[in-house]
């Protein structure tokens, strides 16, 4: 019998699913917009699991096609005991113990983590970081992420809120973060500094990244500029995670990273100018590979790793 | 028949040579000085191998009672095959197949890691971090070293060379490091640094740093600010650190570490104040255990994990 798993993708915005066979393809898929269900804890789960069986349904599958249902959650989730503890943007959401629920009302198997965890083991095995034992995958967009695989294991440290690459200080002394935090990594290249920045250099308040990804491609200097500046916060954040974690590979994704044919070249050239020799002589740095279905496979390696 | 393990500690200045028994205690000593061999390798492993015999013989056993030696030595170890790769303040050191030729004179196992590495799995098995997952041990002296413990594993990266904390940049601009770096962490709470800086403050460049910790203990309010601006760095350094990591403890040890008693409280207060909430909150910070001999119990534990 033919053998697949449910993944989804729940973010802030839209929930996705998908249906993939055991070679890790996304045979089939569905959508959900999150803000449709508000602060309705019950229902978006309610509807979820509709989702999960109609997609059986419609491919003509039964749930004993179905390994089980791996999960990509925006925030802080205890994957040993499949709680998600804390949605930052998604209200309401805090102490759910989603996998008992999930599998109560599904009778399949549950897994769950957090999404740049799963986006960080879709690209190891599914994506750029194929065959490598160490790597960090950060992902670049409103927040900054990160996931280590560190002795070809997901990292997830004492509470499973390692990987914040993002919150680690650029500086002793700089803006203010949400975090609570003062200096951190995101304030510097997140998207809202990034945009920002763009409505001031090019006196547009409306001017988006993808605008000022398309000015870069045609040559204009100062959206090139615009890029390597980016790129050189993020090569400077990249050398002290390089000297500390003396990672192969580095794999840069999310939104920000469309532009990566302008951020590249920078990144990797800070990284190998300012890190110590022996780390700075082995890390490469790739863009990732599967980009907005990273997720997806990523929950589903969740899922075909405990099989 | 009592068994015991030989440990090794290969400093820059010293070489201290411990006999330790199965409970990790250390039971016969003997020391080198490294600088009487000068770049002389040949000799100087002669003379280590010599003084392993010494001991045994002093302690009238015979190298059946030797489960094998240990040793962490200055520099970038592969610990896997045994070779020292390079010790940057031990003149000609560089690929040297220590393990093999250590075996060949002693007919003993003999297992090499570096001395920061090694020191960590000390505090971790007998020290400060017993029963600790996850943590991170510092070193504070002439470098900033650092050995962590990630999901119960001594975390080496992909090239041995992890780690490496005193040199994750503190800011962006700073001032430039041996490394090849610029603004790392060693640069602002390293010997040399602290040494000038007191130099100045204290206006007497004879002052040593063991001076200014017992002005401190005098309540001498220079001194008091001078340890609390140290911590204050290495706070916002570690803050990165936890950050990313998510460990449970965090380990000061090293030469400045004598003062911890007016570094500690700003420390873990930088830590609490500017690390993300779920981090902050489960990261304890304490001084190490072991002192001097923590490089020694290291190196034990590195023969006694293999059996």
């Amino acid at each position: 019998m033919k053998k697949f798993v449910i993944s989804v993708d729940f973010g802030g915005t839209n929930i996705k699913l998908g249906l993939v066979n055991t070679s890790g393809k996304i045979v089939s898929r569905a959508n959900l917009a999150t803000k449709n269900f508000a602060s309705n804890k019950q229902k978006l789960i309610r509807t979820i699991v509709q989702s999960i069986d109609k997609l059986i349904e419609e491919n003509r599958l039964t749930k004993n096609n179905i390994l089980g249902i791996g999960m990509g959650l925006p925030g802080l989730i205890d994957p040993k005991n499949g709680i998600v503890l804390f949605l930052p943007n998604v209200p309401g959401w805090r102490n759910v113990p989603l996998r008992n629920i999930m599998q109560n009302a599904t009778k399949l198997p549950v897994f769950i983590d957090n999404d740049v965890n799963v986006m960080a083991l879709g690209e190891w095995k599914y994506g750029a970081g194929k065959g490598y034992q160490n790597l960090i995958c950060i992902t670049l967009g409103t927040g900054v992420g990160g996931g280590m695989i560190l002795d070809n294991t997901l990292y997830r440290g004492e509470g499973f809120a390692a990987g914040e690459i993002g919150h680690m200080p650029l500086n002793e002394k700089g803006p203010v973060c949400n975090c609570g935090g003062e200096g951190c990594f995101e304030r510097y290249v997140g998207n809202q500094t990034l945009q920002e920045k763009a409505a001031k250099i090019f006196k547009n308040k409306a001017i988006a990244l993808e605008d000022v990804f398309d000015l870069a491609k045609k040559d204009n200097s100062r959206a090139i500029q615009f890029w390597e500046e980016a790129a050189a916060h993020i090569g400077n954040a990249l050398v002290g995670v390089v000297n500390l974690l003396n990672p192969r590979l580095i794999i840069i994704g999310g939104g920000v990273s469309n532009s990566y044919q302008f951020l590249g070249k920078t990144i990797a050239d800070v990284i190998k100018k300012r890190s110590m020799k022996t780390q700075a002589d082995m890390v490469k740095v790739v863009r990732a590979k599967l980009g907005n279905d990273a997720a997806l496979i990523g929950a589903f390696v969740l899922v075909k790793e405990k099989f």
